[in-house]
């Protein structure tokens, strides 16, 4: 080993006391959301309704290069930060490549994820305004953990409404949330509007996420004391998610290193919005040119083969209209398609980035390489990955050969957001050999672009 | 806070480089271990048909203070090492006491549980050896799991019999075994004659750890180039387990803070064993008076109710004789108890130090306010604790209590060995106050009693 510690953790005293706004510094800002109805841009004041008022604040602002962490979001960072910084030596060993591995390990946290790092924020700026709860939908239930944990630390209420093939498939997730206090609800549930809708329509439905944020909108809108929150897309999110690369690039630059490639997954957006952001600064800055490389699933390929144009962010339409890269909002992945990563469209944020070339490459990868490159993971280096991340192991693995190929010693940073522990039914199918690699034809595709909506004040935009 | 940070860590260059052997300090040595047959005391060889050799050795060696602790396992800790020293600022807040508790963070890692410390020694020795494999049982699966992880960073062939009912239960367990390579077997099985036995006897039986033992046995001293690996109760596991009290206490002296009481959870005793480990040494040799308490499930109370007497190992009776506090190798705790600690005996170690006052207080703790006690960590300290930790953590925060009724500002360190993300049917009862707070009667451990075998070479010792 070089004198490259395994695994570097700064000190509390040094840990960033703001988080990096990316938008400031981008010349191009993310096109602004929009009313559904009448195209208007939507302000801050239009969206209070849905979240915390501060959060409105820094979901339109795209002028603040820095905006101070509280201290109380500091003080519960303490819990689950600094992540350490970890140089995959193991990994390097089993590939005999010449190339330095990096990655920030953000999943070692009851939450299993990053989410933490937003979601607390959340409910904090929940708290400080005097609301007595939040609603959130959630999937795969990692964020709706990390945001049950928030809640818990804060004294808030929690609802939240769980898709219910998930409910039903992952008992465990549910169980964790209860016990930190969460009212978990199956959905399409009969507490809502839309969820009496679907059940009526279709009454078996397992649900969808879709489903599950316009339930969480829908109550949370109408619900006197409440708000909505969610763990991902929002520029708030990806805000909130900077700590990661302001971190990692303290680290690194602690040990005098830099990255070459920088390496996110990408389904939402909080991944690679994540460990970007002092990186991506440099870039746009002109300072570096670090290679970007977002890395999406090859059964749900919004980068690779979506639309920049703008599409409702939910399948209900009860939220705003946005500009990203977008299978169509009708878009459903593959039932056989592990863990996350499901989501039709992406963060404005990095849908700018990657149409202005800043994120420089986009690349769609099959799920049963993706579970041969955690299994390679797990047993040289220790931890047991997400899916979601193990499309980031995917790419950095990728790179690494190629550096065995050419002789390149190049420094390769990627983020493992997540832990497994919980997706091992996936883990089971990969090592029976019965996971799926299915791809979504052009047909397949176009039923879902048929979804993104035609309004005339959308011409042009 | 004070200047105390949350979370403390180790730099690499500061971790331990010997492991600590408190047999050599202490004045009455644990007794040895005896065949059954003869009731002759065991040397090292008399072991290595069942152990790696170099284990044999460390087994029966009270003498060297210090054992160097190899350069391929130092590597291995720092995967999953050091782990953080916390201060427990939420939990104190949440209990408004005067007391600073501490507790080191042992099971942030794929296992979920400290089992790592000694797997990794155990598979390296074999290794060392030239062994091909090892087979080892698994109940609640922390074990298994970490002896697969550290299996598969050695490329060894491991065999792991687990509790059928376990691996019915537990799929997820299972499946992480099965990533790491490990082959899985629901014991009783037909791989073995005790298991072919008991099938014949049982036919629908669910197994035990007494049995899924024999079984793991009975593979290793047959197959070519096998030997089989415990998890807890030995005094290698001791040894390779004072990692963690090591570290500890290396951490408390850069803060400039020592314990007044160190607390640990005690079923076999790799807990407990752990973290004392250099604050016993302190006790041992006069230097400081911690106060030590070992606490155990009122549901299996080998020192608080059990006998100080040479009992066998397992049910099968295939293993040698040890003298510790038991209940009999016959002892079953009910099935209603949740999580580990269910073995009807104790390490020898741990077993002399209580008997001669070394450990100063046992105490036996009812499952529901256990639960309490961990719900409680989990909201305020942000992670969900495994229930055999959180034993330990009762105990601490029942201190803590003493001390804001006191005013006293004590010093309390508790071991945190694991988490408890494979245990969430039991905080579902928990949640649900479905959970038992079965103890057993006089009549109860009777029956485990008789067990206790009679040979006339026992008669004094």
């Amino acid at each position: 080993m070089s004198n490259i510690p395994y695994k570097f953790y700064l000190d509390e005293k040094d840990l960033p006391k703001s988080w990096y706004n990316v938008r400031a510094d981008m010349k191009v800002k993310p096109a602004p959301l929009l009313h559904p109805g009448t195209g208007a841009a939507l302000k801050a004041e239009d969206l209070m309704p849905i979240f915390a008022e501060e959060l409105c604040r820094q979901e339109v602002n795209d002028t603040d290069k820095y905006i101070e962490i509280p201290d109380e979001v500091q003080n519960f960072y303490k819990m689950c930060r600094p992540s350490p910084l970890v140089r995959a030596y193991y990994l390097e060993k089993a590939l005999d490549t010449p190339a330095k591995i990096y990655y920030k390990f953000e999943g070692n946290n009851t939450s299993g994820s990053h989410k933490l790092n937003s979601a607390i924020a959340q409910a904090y700026y929940a708290k400080k305004q005097g609301l007595k709860g939040l609603t959130t939908e959630t999937g795969a239930g990692q964020w709706g953990t990390a945001l049950s944990m928030a809640c818990a630390y804060f004294g808030l209420d929690l609802k939240v409404y769980m898709v219910k093939c998930s409910y039903e498939q992952k008992p465990y997730r549910r169980n964790v949330m209860e016990t930190y206090g969460a009212n978990v609800i199956p959905s399409p549930s009969d507490t809502t509007e839309v969820g009496r809708q679907m059940l009526a329509e279709f009454p078996g439905s397992k649900g969808s996420l879709g489903t599950a944020i316009s339930e969480a909108v829908e109550v949370a809108t109408h619900t006197e004391g409440y708000r909505y929150a969610l763990g991902s897309v929002l520029n708030q999110v990806l805000l909130h998610q900077s700590i990661i690369g302001l971190e990692a690039k303290a680290a690194m630059e602690k040990l005098d290193v830099y990255p070459d490639i920088v390496i996110g997954c990408a389904g939402g957006g909080s991944n690679l919005g994540g460990i970007m952001a002092s990186f991506m600064e440099d870039k746009l800055l002109g300072k570096t040119h670090p290679y970007f490389i977002a890395v999406e699933p090859s059964s749900c390929p919004s980068l690779t083969r979506g639309k920049f144009v703008y599409d409702f962010c939910d399948t209900g339409h009860v939220c705003p209209l946005a500009k990203m890269y977008t299978l169509g909002n009708g878009f459903m992945p593959s039932p056989d398609h592990a863990g996350g990563l499901r989501f039709h469209g992406m963060s404005g944020i990095i849908s700018q980035l990657y149409h202005d070339g800043y994120i420089d490459e986009a690349r769609a990868v099959d799920q049963t390489k993706v579970f041969e490159a955690a299994t390679l993971f797990a047993r040289t280096e220790g931890t047991l990955p997400a899916p979601e991340s193990s499309h980031a192991i995917r790419a950095a693995i990728d790179e690494a050969l190629k550096c065995k190929e050419t002789g390149e010693a190049k420094t390769i940073l990627f983020n493992l957001t997540g832990t497994g522990y919980f997706d091992l039914a996936a883990y089971d199918a990969y090592n029976k050999g019965i996971l799926s690699s299915y791809v979504p034809t052009d047909e397949d595709l176009q039923k879902g672009f048929d979804y993104i909506p035609k309004f005339d004040f959308l011409k042009d935009k």
